[in-house]
């Protein structure tokens, strides 16, 4: 048996990638070189075609090197997501579960990009893209879709490693110049925002006008700082398609209806009401004891705010529970995992997406996103607002601003006042 | 039909009332006064004994007065906070559930300080108090216990109003002169935390030889931080009976087992490492395959850290899921109602509670311990510190600052180091 | 020469003092019990007379017990500035300074509350209460002045110790139910604020019809976030005496009237300009160069904005220099005792201030004002709120909110839009 | 007249640029790139050579074309700040100062990066850069300095516009893997901080040992959290050259001294004394009845502490007044233009920045010191950390934690425990 016939420079575990698009203005190309050293890898440029004017795309080529197999797999995994492709390209890989609710090891670890898997030779896009999830090919009907790792089922065929999936990263699009260009920025608390506020008002003017959906994740402290009025006209003049909230925001809402109350602080004056602390506990005992929101409605016990609204206009909403919740609300769903399979049967046709003052369900929602709807997170606390990019909800623009005159200023440039 | 026979000056809705203890040092009796007009009653104050010397305690009795039963039965509610009691006492007042899972309308809602309720002319002490619930008597066997909303049984005995009712307010021991004689205080960002950290220690040190149990409730932000032997080390030396987290904390310490990282971070060099993002999954998924966390510390796969210690040390742990948690773990308890009820298996015994770097598991721990559990919450976040306090966790010693410095001199003062 | 007759129990340090006035119900009995206690000292109770109703005064005497003269007079100092006087009033103790810029050791430490100096049995009051100054009496014109250290003359008699001085805090009013009734609080994110701007509006309403003369003190952030509209409106409209600011105010205001921009940043796109962060340099050497602003607004160079306003109003503004300044503007004070010194000749006659945005400017203008001032601080970070109120500015209502949005509220009600 | 013989698509004003180095994996050109196209210019790109491997350097040469003359300097002047220099090097344009304290129009405006000035054809190095300066040449000797606005004076020979200017940007020094190589990065409160502790140790060590210099920029919380002893022991020890502050720190360190407080609370207790907040005040006018810090030092009156070691290791130290301090001590220079004046002094040989817990100073001191200067700057506060990077100062790494624990650690890893 002899050596392997392959000297220390070029090693034998290199891989020739392909990227395009505007890979040099959008930092693309960087980026990509510049993974390859973290990893420990080495690159050779072979060939590379600039643009000449602005927008030309940009091509190029180059080889990626690594000492191991492993590492090289690591690099293609990382560099993959900016869309740089083995030049080769060879179908998936796919192994089937051995077991429900876990993935076989190796699995490929989704993103919230468009992406393709190539199945005999030819790319099958994934519908809705999910992040953290698996990919499940049925070869038979030659669909591919997310699945998280705890809906995976005994012999379903899962993607392994990143052979034969192809990302693409959502590109600003540069033509249109609104907040949205800029993803994953955010407007300080020292920043002019009424552009921006003019920007999400056209979104969703857009957005109801023609196919689009929009989905309102909201917390309690929109109830809290007197913006339910606001909340409640956006959905009765049809600005909302679905909502995500929480037992609080529910029940605050509805403690506004029965006590005038927002967790005790009168609404009205501004001042804790005593006794106070005990209504909204008082309110979700007398929706429990009616059977649920709905039935509250209809039986005339709520007749104002946000859920009335829902329930008027007939907008979904999903109450997902957590441990801190008082009672909770008949109409909240206490199990986490079936929380986030109702929350995503919502998603499909969602093109945007408003977070206001919530970083649970902010999260919970960015998780099961594409990348491709547009969101606006909104809070006074800068690190809430940050905190979503951080975890891979790159499509955010964060506005740091006070909840109450943000709604506000939203129902006026939307002509509701 | 005639009028009522009281003139405007004495008004029909009046109750004297008594309250005593050190209600003038302690701010008991302004505090009642002040509730009283601000809920549109009046008072005359009928005898006043204030003792001479420190230690003497001081006696007031006072005449409610208000405009209407409702009225005054909501300041009575309000004041009975104070321990302010009506002198000729009656029994409880019991209704019987008419349904499952709600109280009947005029429920008495618990605090979380010692609450006695009157049966048969005897006063019953409630062993375990929890805020936000109701009280259920079991006349048979003249027992009375906190019971949530969700667990009413139709038939059950329910208390309705206050009357009957008494509650002593957890009064700061001045004698001892240490951070808990402050109670709900914050130590700054600002303030030397030496002596804070010194009587956690002595604490946590009075808990272990003695017959107190110390519950630990913690954020994935201890691992993160670079804290995660230094929690290892308390719960080998024995200072850790319970362990309260949520997903994220087992993952990330499991992650940092296999891989060396939390949350994709090298804990060896502060850098994120390539395709990290995907370490907390991988891990997940591992030890989904084998079945859960003490599977996998026999199994040989995790070999050191939290929960590895946790498994070692017999030492309790319950992790309550959320619904932005990635996979979860099999050891996850995802229904949120489910989630409470073990906690509150692990409250009775529990006399020291530390709380780090969590917020929501803070909220949810802080709604079912009693006041008389000693609470430290450590947060860099300021507003985590003072959002229990706000929420009536009143007994809370809050500690802005950062965590790993936080728990390594905690390790060092105990001697651990 | 005998041993003084008296024994370990009543010792011989011990001084009889009086407090009146709603001292159980705004708390100040319980304070002044506890600070002695606090303070090692040890009380009598001789004789407490608590009002029957709620707007009848209380009345206590109590003797104060210390075991050396030295701890009795902490404490008397201690607590007389919660109104508790010794009731065998003595004269003040007067030494002349001896030295220019310094104060004899043992002065008078003032507060910013009402204060009265006893001289040959007469109590005269001080015009004009500053805190952290000393007391500065002209025996022959009977007159007391406040005086910074650094303005003391040789010569001059000063107050030394507590014995002669007595103050008066401010008592919250009441009767009236508005903010200002409830000192030292904080509007938080979480809370509805418009009742608190109602309440600011009719200040500053009351202010401009009456006596009243209202002082601005603004941070840069102002004229970043595009309030700067909305403060020129009310300078236009009268509701502004007198602006505090910095150089980094008036440069970015008049950046935006020579460039459009806000520290470079577009206030028509909410965006960076290119270059831009040279703008405010230009600004300020084009200024500069005309020799003031006044001059530049002469010179038809600035035609709008807070400073056109200003000079355009006769409203005088005080621009204080900081080590952080570019250029400066040639009206910046650079010299802080200077700035000081021009401020405070502001000062008498001020009623209401409203401080924006601002940390460094609002500490400096709170340790200058009376407490009688109402005080509203604003900004989007809590930490500058609270700051100020720590710092002994009891009087302050502080406002958690964005800056933009308080403005344009505040302006829609003085019905300036 | 005829038309200006040129056609839309090539505009007349354009210019030849060329910029080399790491400029694809320093994201120089995309940078340059998107500017020009922010500023509304367009490019061609002539010339590209892209290094092969990681250590070979690109090159790019591109037309940038603009619609005016002002649009294109507007461009070049930008891109220039990146290294883009145009190709046919013209010599730099000086004008006389026309007055004292102002530039004339159109002035170079500095960075604090390396710059070069291009005259009769050679090209000479700015010593010590400082940002939004004027560039000064003395045409006699062939220096170039830079000028802050209030010290020009009449007749000094000033540049203007961008032509005959380089800057050279800092680049990180990609083959060290240390916390510096990420400039203008922050270590979050949730990042594991020990490795960059140990690098900032290391950069100490290695100043110490070699010809660097160390500055410290300190705020009173340094005192306040108790890190008085670590900062007084890194003196001692010869790990700090100079020291910049102002009048807060100075004296709390001194009230220690005297009273055992800091602000008025007890070092040794962490609670408030009573008084306690008078003692800074009796601090400040000790110091000034004995002249000076110096004096009270060499009278013994201070004998331990951050000022007396400065004193006893002949540690120069600059404390900069402000507006809002008491006093303030003698040493405080009170002008904020002699307070630059006197820190720019100190600058020259600085290699290495700690900033801890102060905003103000902080950004006073970043605005003064060359970008080839390693910053640290530590704060609890986040929007602290991240201020500094935002107002230009590049190269500061921040640290997010509390600051006893950062200093204990230095000092421990500097082995002086």
């Amino acid at each position: 048996m002899t050596a392997p016939a392959h000297d220390a420079k070029s090693p034998r575990f290199s891989e020739e990638i392909e990227v395009a698009g505007h890979i040099i203005d959008s930092l693309i190309l960087p980026k990509i070189l510049d993974e390859i050293m973290m990893l420990g890898g080495r690159y050779k440029i072979d060939d590379i075609q600039i643009g000449q004017e602005r927008d030309d795309p940009s091509r190029a080529r180059l080889q990626v090197m690594a000492d191991s197999s492993a590492q090289l797999q690591k690099i293609l995994a990382s560099i993959s997501r900016h869309g740089a492709v083995p030049i080769d390209d060879r179908d998936c890989v796919l192994v089937a579960a051995d077991m429900d609710g876990a993935f076989p090891e190796g699995f490929y670890c989704t993103t919230n990009q468009e992406t393709e898997v190539r199945l005999d030779g030819e790319w099958m896009q994934l519908e809705l893209p999910e992040m953290d999830c698996g990919l499940r090919v049925d070869v038979a009907s030659r669909t591919v879709t997310t699945v998280p790792m705890t809906d995976v089922k005994q012999g379903e065929m899962i993607v392994i490693g990143h052979q034969g999936v192809r990302v693409e990263p959502q590109e600003p699009d540069r033509s249109e110049h609104d907040a949205f260009s800029f993803m994953n920025s955010t407007v300080s608390s020292e920043k002019p925002k009424g552009v921006t506020l003019r920007e999400i008002a056209a979104e969703m003017r857009k957005a109801k006008a023609g196919n689009g959906r929009i989905l309102i994740v909201a917390g309690p402290a929109v109830v809290h700082t007197g913006s339910r009025d606001h909340l409640s006209k956006l959905i009765q003049a049809g600005y909302v398609n679905v909502l995500f909230a929480g037992n609080a925001l529910a029940t605050h809402d509805m403690e506004q209806s029965l006590f005038g109350t927002s967790l005790g602080v009168s609404m009205a004056e501004g001042r804790s009401t005593e006794g106070g602390h005990e209504h909204h506990l008082r309110t979700i005992n007398r929706i429990r004891r009616l059977g649920g929101i709905k039935q509250a409605v209809h039986a005339g016990v709520i007749t104002s705010g946000i859920m009335y609204e829902c329930v008027q206009q007939n907008v979904p909403f999903v109450l997902c529970g957590s441990i801190r919740d008082d009672g909770p609300l008949p109409d909240v769903i206490t199990d986490a995992l079936e929380s986030q399979r109702v929350m995503r049967q919502h998603v499909p046709g969602i093109t945007f997406c408003l977070m206001v003052a919530t970083t649970l369900h902010s999260i919970a929602v960015g998780n099961i996103l594409p990348a491709r709807v547009k969101v606006v997170c909104v809070d006074i606390n800068p690190a809430t607002v940050t905190k979503l990019g951080d975890r891979g909800t790159f499509q955010t623009v964060g506005l740091v601003t006070d909840v109450e005159p943000f709604f506000r200023v939203l129902v006026q440039e939307l002509g509701l006042l």
